[in-house]
């Protein structure tokens, strides 16, 4: 086998690994199968390409198109996927864990592009949340934004996941509009830059938007502004060390660490053997045990089981475990791999040694696998008698095919003994008790990232305790890193400034590019239901007639639709009622009389009403009352080429001019 | 005048000042009127009281129990107002520098109190955001939480606002359900000792929700883990090295900074001379060099005019300036008063030293207060010629009543020298250009924590440059310390761990407290419009008969409403519709007939239906089509002690039982 060298892309170029390059080997033989690193990168001119080329290029476009840029991107992978299958049997990742890297790193693509074109605009300003009254007539608002930063997002990645662990940082960040610069961990580098590779060489990035250095960073971070972000995944102890560098302190930033960290599952005190729950939470307990041979920041290191059920549960891992055929990965009876190298075997059994009397070894022998040339180790499990009196269990990690069965007195023990892990990314618990599940994560959950529940009703659908979704943050306090990614636009926000801009109404329509309450209405010279959704602007407004609405109108609309709610029938029995003056109209009334109103009967651009938000009623309306509608155009979405969502801000008003209800109309009109 | 012992207030016991207690000064004649500090403190004793006392009982209560805690500490605190006022003198504010430590302060309050009932439940989860479908039939779902961290809040406050300074923090760190260690800045810490006395004297608070540390914090924070939180107000250089801290980078402890910074206002290129934003920029920068004597952290330091418009903004400013009495506060002639001590002043005057060459002085001699026994100073105005080539008047802050003039080019040029402040707490831009606006927002929103921006429309609405909103995010990138304090809700959840929690429908629901699509919907046994808000259960559930919706139906309602979209009259010109098989019911129309199915005409607990959200429109209904509605209670929120909003959850369904249209309801009913 050749070695490959595996090269850095820096400023547009490809560069080889230098004479200091470090080799490489296989997992599954040991052989040097790869060498990266060495060369000479000057890393000013990383960021400054970074800044100057990658950024402005990215931030011109708007979140949609880089949300299309994304789906692209997860589509060339895809069409690469066996290559990238191949490469990574050589990390001692099995067929199946390729389903966690590669397929899950492309999912993770997939899911960001169809987030970015449905929950935010098609324009370079996302709006975070509503605007806010900062005076008594709304002639001076607030708004929050976030806009991408202005620098470069400096990912530093673990060798675990080499796809999935740049993918999950590259979407959020390229859907931002900010630059990457991805250093993985060296040790499986080649399985990265093969996915590097096809994505530059797809052309669907701009110049500068992805760069990738093999090997060290150099003085990379003492580089950094408030306008550059570091994401990081791996060690606690590299976290502390890059976290602690005194230019990203002093500057103030971002530094987002997520740790592996001593994650824990729980039995629920229901599940009983021969429950559903007890056998789903000895399936998975093993997958998290095998998968990926333990090298995941997500598995169960500590397993969590009532005190009388320990030998149940030891004795039904033991029997899967003993079935769990190690090997090469290729094999086709092979269930778990092997780890990513000698060296971090070795790190493995010397944390498993540090754990000392607190544990008893129940089953795996290190010694099975002491003479193969690759990174083998059988699953390992171990018992901790006594929990509350150990301490290096709750804050020892052996990131391997390791994990421990520490029984608990009651739930509240057990919530206790979870929260000494001082804090993870995961904790599950697998019970049918809805009570016993709100209980854990009302006492948890300050703890835990993420809280995983599982039972007989989601088992079928449920995506495991060990897999990060890229809708849920991933990340979480204390020993995981106090860091967050993912969770949808959480996720993308990490990369953007959120700022409160403060003004006038048509100054945060102007920003926004959404219409703001207060605002300008403008005629369009033409009802806006005649014209197409190319040409529509925001603000264009029409103000209808008004109808008067009548004593019959109330009382024919109640027996037309049987709603016939008493305010709308028996005016003493309105007269009752705190909020109405007598008998008044039903809001579905004033709604459809409104459509009436403004609606344009003929076929065009409008296609269909396709729903309504935040309709508030604000007055009610009595009879021999006229109600008059003012619709003006809120917001444009695109959504394919033939079609585009229109966003109405839609007012009724009554003859005084008091607003008698508010809402949002959208329908879909053609583009 | 008596010498004031200020006491801390740690695990119940007031502590007076100990040997070594430090000597405070007036501000305005530099007699010793305080003491403070020097009692030896049992720091791990303040936490574990915290941790162990405040904590839980805070945790007891729900989100609305705690905002009604806050309202009741701000009436308290209005009571004291004058007592408040009085003292504050001493430091060297004016009546109307009290307008924003006192009332703002207590404003800030009333806010959170407010945003409390408003924008979060009446229970101890807060639901952020939507759930996320994670698998194919909804059967696993994902939802974000948010609970209060299990630790203690440590607020280390500055000087400049002894009152704001620390309800602005206390408010949404209550609210979230986390006690709190108030450390003010010593100078100032007499007239923070009085409003914590106030609440703690007032009996509102559980023990142990506030502790107060006058003097230092000892090691404090070397005690700290991931369930605390520190908030820190201050300079550049006491972050930097707190957040240094081994503990708490070790531990990855939440650390907030919020710095003063070198802020800018931007004069609009379209604001000439004569317009009302040429004399609104030269009154918002003269309030923010004199409110406060220029001690605040979100004052203008940088002020950015077009070059040819120096001359006229210094000879306004000037102007104004030369008429601002600067002097004993307590006099009503004086409109600036003295700098909080003798060091702050020596401080300052060490600042503009080292602007050395870079600025020019236009107005404002220190000399003429050089024998004042008071702290005071005149505002002084500086010119920056090349603000290209200097670069300490964009790092280095004399944190009083010092501004700098720079000149610039066009607006890109703004944005740049903006930029150059390295990250700020707020940026303003006084134009009436709303493409001015948006191009300031575009490029500089990055590196600002808010951007304020005023025109003649707002100006008689807007809350200032300086004057942070309980409302808005409060805060900046780099060297205004890269933290978030406020912003409503925001605010709030950074006293809360956001956890990920997945599980099934029926799981999220009993976690929640709010009905997830897919959770088991119950019988309550009778209609569910007949039973009082208190009764009413999450869950419950009425599925209507079916209505049969006709042709007949279809074109009576279009002509009773005038709604004669095409869709519903014209089958030919339907069917050319992408959307529709042919002539369809109005979506209105299903609306009404879908009440007319649920609705309890008689009198009862439902008094009225205030609102609609979400509507979706799913499948279109021909006619001959039965439908029929499910309605699930959702969620329940208090309002007052007479009515609650019930939000419902309602499906309207055919005959084949596909969901036609989907929203929530919301109707008030009697408690």
């Amino acid at each position: 086998m050749t070695v490959q060298n595996v090269q850095s892309f820096v400023a547009g170029r490809w560069i080889a690994p230098g004479d200091d390059a470090r080799q490489i080997a296989s997992a599954i033989d040991g052989q040097v199968i790869a060498q990266a690193g060495g060369a000479a990168l000057d890393m000013q001119e990383v960021l400054d390409f970074a800044r100057s080329t990658g950024g402005p290029a990215l931030r011109k476009l708007t979140f949609h198109d880089r949300a299309r840029m994304l789906k692209a991107l997860a589509l060339e992978l895809n069409k690469h996927k066996d290559a990238l299958y191949e490469i990574s049997y050589l990390t001692g990742a099995t067929r199946s864990d390729h389903a966690f890297d590669i397929d899950g790193g492309i999912g993770t693509m997939f899911v960001f592009a169809s987030k970015g074109r449905r929950e935010m605009p098609d324009g370079q300003v996302y709006l975070d949340g509503s605007p806010e009254q900062l005076g008594k007539t709304g002639a001076f608002l607030g708004q929050h934004i976030c806009t991408p930063l202005l620098g470069a997002a400096v990912h530093i990645n673990a060798y675990n996941f080499p796809l999935w662990g740049m993918l999950e940082k590259l979407a959020p960040t390229l859907l931002a509009g900010v630059p990457a610069i991805v250093k993985p961990a060296t040790d499986t580098c080649y399985v990265t830059e093969l996915a590097v590779k096809i994505m530059l060489d797809s052309g669907i990035l701009p110049a500068g938007a992805l760069q990738f250095i093999a090997g060290g960073v150099g003085d990379l971070l003492d580089r950094l502004d408030c306008q550059d972000a570091v994401s990081f995944t791996g060690s606690a102890a590299t976290a502390l060390k890059l976290r602690s560098n005194p230019r990203l302190l002093g500057n103030a930033v971002r530094f987002v660490a997520e740790q592996d960290s001593l994650n824990a599952s729980i039995l629920g005190p229901d599940a009983e053997p021969g429950t559903p729950e007890f056998d789903l939470f000895v399936k998975e307990v093993h997958r998290e045990m095998t998968t990926k041979a333990g090298q995941k920041c997500t598995a169960i290191r500590r397993i969590l089981v009532p005190e009388d059920r320990i030998e149940a549960v030891s004795d039904a891992l033991a029997q899967r475990l003993a079935k769990t055929v190690v090997g090469d990965p290729r094999d086709e009876a092979t269930r778990m791999g092997a780890l990513v190298s000698k060296g971090q075997k070795a790190d493995v059994l010397a944390r498993v040694a540090e754990l000392g009397a607190e544990v008893q070894r129940l089953c795996g022998n290190p010694d099975d696998f002491a003479d193969s040339a690759g990174a083998f180790l059988p699953p390992m499990l171990l018992l901790c008698a006594d929990p509350d009196g150990a301490q290096r269990v709750h804050d020892t990690e052996a990131f391997g095919p390791v994990s421990t069965l520490l029984p608990y007195r009651d739930l509240d023990h057990a919530i206790a003994l979870a929260n000494r892990g001082g804090g993870s990314l995961v904790t599950s618990v697998i019970t049918h008790d809805a009570g016993v599940a709100r209980d854990v994560v009302l006492g948890a959950a300050a703890y835990h990232g993420r809280i995983y529940i599982n039972d007989r009703t989601s088992m079928k659908e449920s995506t495991g305790h060990g897999a990060p979704m890229p809708h849920m943050i991933h990340g979480g306090p204390g020993r995981a890193g106090g860091g967050e990614e993912l969770g949808g636009v959480r996720g993308v926000k990490h990369y953007m400034q959120r700022t409160a801009v403060q003004g006038s109404p048509d100054m945060l329509t102007a920003i926004g590019g959404t219409w703001v309450p207060g605002a300008t209405q403008k005629d369009g010279g033409a009802h806006p239901f005649t014209r197409r959704f190319g040409v529509l602007e925001i603000g264009e407004t029409i103000v209808t007639a008004p109808r008067t609405v009548t004593l019959e109108d109330i009382a024919h609309f109640a027996e037309f639709t049987g709603d016939t709610f008493y305010a709308h029938m028996d005016d003493a029995a309105a007269k009752r009622n705190p909020f109405f003056p007598g008998r008044v109209a039903h809001g579905y009334l004033l709604l459809s009389f409104a459509a009436g109103l403004f609606v344009e009967p003929n076929e065009g651009p409008v296609l269909a009403n396709t729903g309504l938000d935040n309709l508030r009623f604000m007055k009610p309306v009595s009879a021999g009352s006229a109600i008059h509608v003012r619709l003006t155009v809120k917001a444009k979405t695109p959504r394919n080429a033939d079609y585009g969502e229109v966003r109405w801000h839609v007012t009724l008003l009554d003859q005084d001019g008091d607003k008698v209800a508010e809402y949002e109309l959208l329908t879909m009109n053609a583009a």
